[in-house]
């Protein structure tokens, strides 16, 4: 099969991916860290910039890409939203304070060669989707790549080092036991992303996905609908459970975070309501990674997180720093597949 | 006639240098805009350090001395005025919150080789001038050259990028009307800096210069003064006008903008007035920039503006997006003309 | 005697190392700033990244350690507390707001090649001690070096450029006086760190060190107890006085400076007492130092600051900017001392 070049694409969600250009990106991304393990000295992206654009915190993302880009001989110039005019939606915008998202775009796409934003939640006034037809209104105004550093509905570079974390320690997906799985945080702030972005991912490679998580806590369901299709064309299964006990029991990976209720946030719900949310929440403290639920699984099952986790609270410490976790790899493959993602598309 | 190195040399305003001076930078900047379109890799900062202090929200500025000097091989600092000890000037100083202006310039100049900075408006309490003599304090005390990033009375760096965009449309400015108007903003604080530098840099190059704005708006007299004293030097005109039509008719180059009213501000005022201001904008809302009156100018007529813009109140979308409009041509020659800046002075 | 590599250290404090490292770091940083005067191209650090974590503001230490990795090859990360998920110590986590110390240490740890912190204050409560047990829990997690940029007992890197100054002025510490005095300031915020690590440092060379302070204002015992220490391992003498008068006279160095009466801090006291520390900073406004006082000392005597210095309160115009000040080659001095140790460590 012939594939055309990455470079100038976006990078917003795996989905817009097919299977055979995320493997290119994946296979990149194990010979850069490779070679940085050897001391070889890259320059791929020499003198070319990549601006953060961050609406929300950050520790992993916003540092896997200023290192990553350094490695490479580039630069990522950090921008907080609110240090620019904040860029703005068309109607959005305010005199001085703001600028609309085709200026910023376009005058971006001038200086450097690659425009990478995170927004979500708050300053999308928790509308789910706003944040991605942002990134996407970027993507259409700039003709230099767009990477989704997680939005409200996707968190493809999370979902790319995903992967890799899981590639690396099982093989390959084909007939894994994957469980995404819903955990309990005193938050309810957390985005959906990474779950979402997780079933896209897996449900490329034949895993057998379960996803558990209480009634009512549902995953969006074009989302679910998209791993489906990706089922039948590329093997593998999709079951939902109810219960963090039947998931587990004989799982190779479980990935157990908080995430929030769609059906309290706009375009579900008329209003944002967290009280329902939060009492959706507290109704389910019990789901927690323990080492009893660990014990059911398979012994070499991953535990896997993307950080922060809220510890004593979705997950042990025991569980956290115990035999099975693979968070810090999965937190270094950030770096590693971002890298790869920066050199095929800047 | 002899030119002296650029090396060292402070850039805080255009009418600082002789034309030959100015022709040097651009030139500059356009070998710099071509080796960079062909990839030749640069090194001519390799290893050297800006410091890039903002007072105010930037993106073009400050993106554009990011990338520019890493395209160089150098780095650009970015530094808060809050997250270091607030550069005060003797008498403005607070014990552990501020740090005398001679001591922060001295510091730098030990682990860098050059110093920008954007000060205007609310951080100077609407002080026209304030500013300025900020960027100026700094100048005088460090031994490395000071860039203005924009103060409340020059914008050089705009300056620069704007000459550079009219010379490659037009080739040259000789006899062209090149119209620097006032346009409706419902903000009272954008700075007048943008216009004075367009004025004192068209005035070198022989540009018959229609100034327009309402009554009461007129720019700062010393500037006007050695625009007139450049046209005596090097040719052109300069003629003020009240009326945005009468200004566009056969116009080469509009430049239609908001700016402040001088003399609602100290000194020229014993406080700030930003009533009596804002009633002096609602009155001329009309002042926007539309196609009707685009058409009154020379069908090639360059749109230019500096940006952020309030689309629908400065300027109608059609124009900003319209064939005219050379805005991201001339935001993108910021980056170029800095880069020149910086290559010649640090 | 044999000298281990300082490769993968920690620098926490001078008090770590042996004299002889001191040494080879004091060597290393000379012979780093005489090969950057001539312009040798460094790359020691090609590729690597520094993560600079502040807490509290800071001029001179986010400058020298951006400037510096960045002659070397590397990049630092400028990180604000608040912009990442808070680091926080076990106990003191609030949900999705906070991350555990370990998690961010061992991420962190996968991207780059050293951790730099400065927290002292505020963001500790006070508690004097607490934000070097936070950078020694730091250390404990990572296996990358940790460089304390400042805490609430030791600044080391200021400590390193202290000795580097003298060392370059005098030649030999040996026999000569050096005066570590208390200072007025308005505020009582400013950390004991910085006399502190001159105490720990001109003891390891020889020094007839003079400690001046206002009675009450006595540094930690277990410092004096170390400096006590050293001195009778490597000579020099140490002697506390209560007159700044009696302390100058015949000094060959002065570094006066404000720094909080230790008995108003948890745990020395049972609650911040900022009240009582006020007063007896008020009754002390006296500590200046002016040309009257300078004449007490040696004529070439050295007047020294870390700053920034509360001109006017601390000290005279007339002494920061006059002859016997080194203050720019202190500040300068940073530099290079810290470029020798990341070169050494990282």
């Amino acid at each position: 099969m012939q594939i055309k070049s990455l470079r100038g694409k976006d990078f917003i969600t795996i989905s817009a991916f097919k299977k055979e250009e995320i493997e290119i990106i994946l296979n990149t991304a194990r010979r850069l860290k490779e070679e940085r393990r050897m001391g070889v000295k890259h320059e791929h992206l020499q003198g070319k910039s990549l601006f953060i654009i961050f609406y929300n915190r950050s520790l992993r993302t916003r540092n896997s890409f200023e290192c990553g880009i350094m490695q490479l001989g580039g630069h990522a110039n950090y921008l907080d939203s609110d240090k620019v005019y904040t860029p703005a939606m068309e109607g959005d915008e305010a005199a001085y304070s703001t600028e609309r998202v085709s200026d910023v775009a376009n005058v971006l796409a001038r200086y450097g060669e690659g425009i990478a934003i995170r927004i979500y939640g708050k300053p999308t006034n928790w509308v789910y989707g706003a944040g991605n037809r942002y990134i996407r209104e970027f993507a259409r105004c700039a003709d230099i790549p767009v990477i989704n550093m997680e939005d409200d509905v996707y968190h493809p570079c999370q979902g790319m080092a995903d992967l890799l974390t899981m590639q690396e320690k099982l093989g390959s997906l084909e007939g894994k036991k994957v469980v995404i799985s819903w955990a309990y945080s005193p938050s309810v702030e957390k985005p959906i992303a990474v779950p979402q972005s997780m079933a896209l991912g897996t449900s490329l490679f034949g895993a057998n996905i379960v996803l558990a998580h209480p009634k009512g806590f549902d995953l969006d369901e074009k989302i679910i609908a998209k791993a489906r299709e990706n089922i039948k064309n590329h093997g593998g299964s999709l079951e939902i459970v109810h219960d963090m006990a039947e998931a587990f029991k004989d799982a190779d990976v479980v990935y157990p975070k908080a995430w929030p209720v769609l059906s309290c946030l706009p375009p579900f719900n008329n209003k944002v309501d967290f009280d329902t949310m939060k009492n959706m929440f507290d109704e389910n403290k019990n789901w927690k990674t323990t080492n009893d639920l660990m014990k059911l699984a398979n012994p070499n099952c991953l535990y896997m997180h993307c950080l922060p986790a809220d510890r004593g609270l979705e997950v042990t410490d025991e569980v956290m720093d115990g035999p099975n976790s693979v968070i810090f790899d999965q937190a270094e493959n950030r770096l590693h597949a971002q890298k790869a993602v920066m050199v095929l598309t800047m």
